[in-house]
């Protein structure tokens, strides 16, 4: 990087040896010419000439080498200030753009040539950016609804207040702001019972694991539910964790079944994906179940914070401190772009989880960290929650009665809560429902691929639908399009088998 | 969670029905009299008394448990009309401050109980917050300087432009806002060929040699250079990776005894810790050395920014971008706790480390990603490190004179860039330095600690003296501090041998 020029004194101007190609007499007539127009603009008149250079420059109006006219020149043509041109050249020099030679005056910077694109492959863009026409996948929420202007009030307010530490490197704890306001909100909001100390900040669910697993604090085998996300299957099988499903009925999670396993995996409040909370002779069984054998439940409250028709469902962790991670995240309630969670902790982990982190924060960008905890404290985070409440609630009633009008053979489970509804299906036409979901534009997940490959349960059909992902204005168009794949699929005239017997949601 | 009450109806009120120990009555009077003084402040009335119910509750004044006044009662206490009651109810029910039941009003909520906090351990505040009195430890900025508002403002507008999908789940390859703006100014200010497609964001350098190593891109054994940080060969090596070290001379690290490995890790820029740069012959023979043997070079250009007195050494990448990855990162140039850092990759590599990254951004933050490409494209980043190259130049200046005044017997080295200075002492004299700096306060590293524990290379005796983190005001005492250190161990009359011959910085 070239030096900065701003603190020494303006260079020596070169005498005018006009003639060559690209020398400053065409230079300063082009720029003259170019620019004696765009002297507009915030910030005075050094300002703008340092803005119209640049641009110049930048949009390859001048071209790597060419030499910029005398201070003087160049002034007297635009009407400026002589220093005011040499200020301009000084700060375009210090960016890089111009770059000043002791005998050869001021040229516009050579610069490296960018690459061509990359033709092909991946990174281009994110994959929603060009995603379906209709996404009905489950899992994330509305990002056109993320509250833009009050978030960026509560990361300001933090950055404004944050000590001047808080800017080096952070504690692999997370901000001390972030873990008050959270022992504070989900006491009041998930009734989970905890302390600052025992809360460790990450990155989201995948993270959390990771740190357990990956780390050396828990060790597999794992049992799960026998429906759930692949996607936290395959991470553990890749840190070594076998993983044991759980067969699951209408009471949810068959606890009873936990054999040799240490630790289980569980999604009390609103099973992923089928839906049922787990039955409270349920919660209090795997209680007893880690207390006896020195066990552990990790509870994934991923949406917790969504129930639209029952009493809460509080968190299961409020049972048993000692016996319980809890684990939670803003992706759904708020935003996936954050990447922030938190894992709630036993006493006994909490040395060996910070350990895995390392001695820094290495993951969760601590400014954000100092924003979630203005948001949470202002009653920011309430406010979005309560909003999205009663979005998302719109938006189930109405998945909810378009099926019930065009699809009254599939039945619909699993919505008193969360961002997703499943649609169970007769017998062997998950499939097909998919595919002609998809070729109307609509994705969505069949049950098939969240079934755990070991489970011995019987194969279940259905569709996984989530509705929180369109924005507002382009939730009605999926709607259709998901009927019309399913009148497609499920004529009304068509397969009249009365629905599989099914856990309800 | 409680259901929301804000869009159904006020519950019907109860009955009166005094007398019984945290009955209304007694609430009502307690409420009236702690809160009636206290509806003030921004919002209006509604907004007044929500706040002061809610501070009631969360200090414990109103215990779980207790039943509110009714509507009509509390209106009548403090002046203001039964809706303004009725809708602060409303709002803390929704909360979950309150709770509200068919027939028995509206009560306190029984809220989790909070666990008494852990009595020792970590994670109860950033590793630096109660750090040493003088921290001259390597690697951090001076967090004070962070610019807070201009950051602050670049993240507030770039939240505010971003299109929707934004806020949903990322693409793995990082915001393409971001990835354009990364591609102009690592080819401006640090002559990297490259263009959007073939950067990747990720975390910081950690990070990125998880993603190369850990996922599978690259294999090991890696060849680094004989002196670096040790916390990069913990992390490979627990990656399964080795490493071998390149001894290094006074040109940088030897590269012509590159042998069977595919791989190399170097510095060169700014070697990390001596501080020299790669000479050019040997850029261009590791370049050599990569073409004939199909090999990479990682490039760490951790403070390439910060170059004070030599001409500009560009980045190594731009000789050949098929055959370096170029890895940077805000850590030094602006802060460690944004946790953003970038890949600039061959193309050869660049789906590899997108699979490895998984399919979507699990890590840096997306919101902070937009702030950074906000902050670059204005020139706002420019201005900061060129403020930033200002200070630290000042404090390296007041390092080298102090250190000439008081310790003669000292050789002060790699001090042309960077965030650190080497002091290169008598032989067996580091660790008395060492300590007699921890007696006064005073944190930083000898050299040993970055020894590669098989290179070939002769112990060396100094002292890496980061300048960068204290603040400005603190800087002065922190220098006090090592001054009187080095006295003691290096007295002026004391050990008179010439330091031994070394690379200069």
């Amino acid at each position: 990087m070239p030096e900065s020029r701003v603190d020494t004194p303006a260079p020596p101007e070169p005498e005018p040896r006009g003639g060559a190609a690209g020398s400053w007499a065409d230079a300063a007539e082009r720029i003259g010419a170019d620019l004696h127009l765009e002297l507009s603009g915030p910030g005075g008149r050094r300002a703008a000439l340092t803005r119209a250079l640049r641009e110049a420059v930048r949009g390859g109006r001048l071209a790597p080498g060419t030499r910029l006219p005398p201070y003087r020149s160049l002034a007297a043509d635009l009407g400026v200030a002589r220093n005011t041109v040499a200020d301009a050249y000084a700060e375009l020099v210090a960016e890089g753009w111009l770059t000043a030679r002791q005998g050869s005056g001021t040229r516009v910077a050579e610069r490296a040539a960018p690459l061509p694109p990359r033709t092909r492959g991946p990174g281009k863009a994110p994959p929603r950016a060009h995603g379906p026409r209709h996404d009905l996948r489950q899992g994330s929420p509305d990002g056109s609804a993320f509250p833009r202007a009050a978030w960026a009030a509560s990361y300001r307010r933090a950055l404004r207040q944050a000590p001047g530490e808080a800017f080096g490197p952070g504690g692999p704890a997370g901000r001390p702001e972030l873990r008050e306001a959270l022992a504070e909100y989900l006491a009041r909001a998930r009734g989970v019972r905890t302390e600052p100390g025992r809360i460790v900040v990450c990155s989201g669910f995948a993270h959390a694991l990771r740190l357990l697993f990956g780390g050396g604090v828990l060790g597999g085998p794992l049992a799960v539910e026998g429906y759930g996300l692949g996607f936290h299957r395959e991470l553990l099988a890749a840190a070594g964790v076998r993983t044991v499903p759980l067969p699951l009925d209408e009471d949810g999670a068959r606890v009873d079944r936990l054999a040799r396993e240490r630790a289980v995996l569980l999604t009390p409040a609103h099973q992923f994906p089928t839906g049922g909370p787990l039955h409270p002779r349920r919660r209090a069984a795997v209680i007893d179940w880690a207390r006896a054998r020195d066990g552990v439940v990790l509870e994934d409250d991923y949406d917790g914070e969504f129930r639209y028709d029952r009493k809460p469902v509080g968190a299961l962790q409020g049972l048993d401190p000692e016996r319980v991670v809890h684990i939670g995240s803003v992706s759904k309630s708020l935003s996936p772009a954050l990447r922030l969670g938190w894992m709630v902790l036993p006493e006994r982990y909490v040395d060996g989880v910070l350990a895995a982190k390392g001695e820094r924060e290495a993951w969760a960008s601590v400014l954000d960290q100092l924003g979630l905890a203005d948001f949470l404290v202002r009653g920011a985070y309430d406010r979005h929650v309560r909003r999205m409440r009663q979005r998302y609630r719109g938006r189930r009633d109405r998945l909810v009665a378009a099926l019930a009008g065009h699809a009254p053979h599939a039945e619909v489970t699993g919505v008193a809560a969360g961002l997703h509804a499943v649609l169970r299906l007769p017998p062997g036409t998950e499939r097909s429902a998919v595919e002609a979901a998809a070729r109307r534009g609509v994705a969505l997940d069949g049950l098939a691929g969240f079934r755990h490959p070991e489970t011995d349960m019987p194969p279940r059909d259905g569709l996984v639908v989530g509705y929180a992902t369109p924005p507002e204005h382009a939730y009605g168009a999926a709607l259709e399009a998901l009927c019309e794949a399913l009148r497609e699929v499920l004529p009304p005239g068509g397969p009249a088998g009365a629905p599989p017997s099914v856990p309800a949601g």
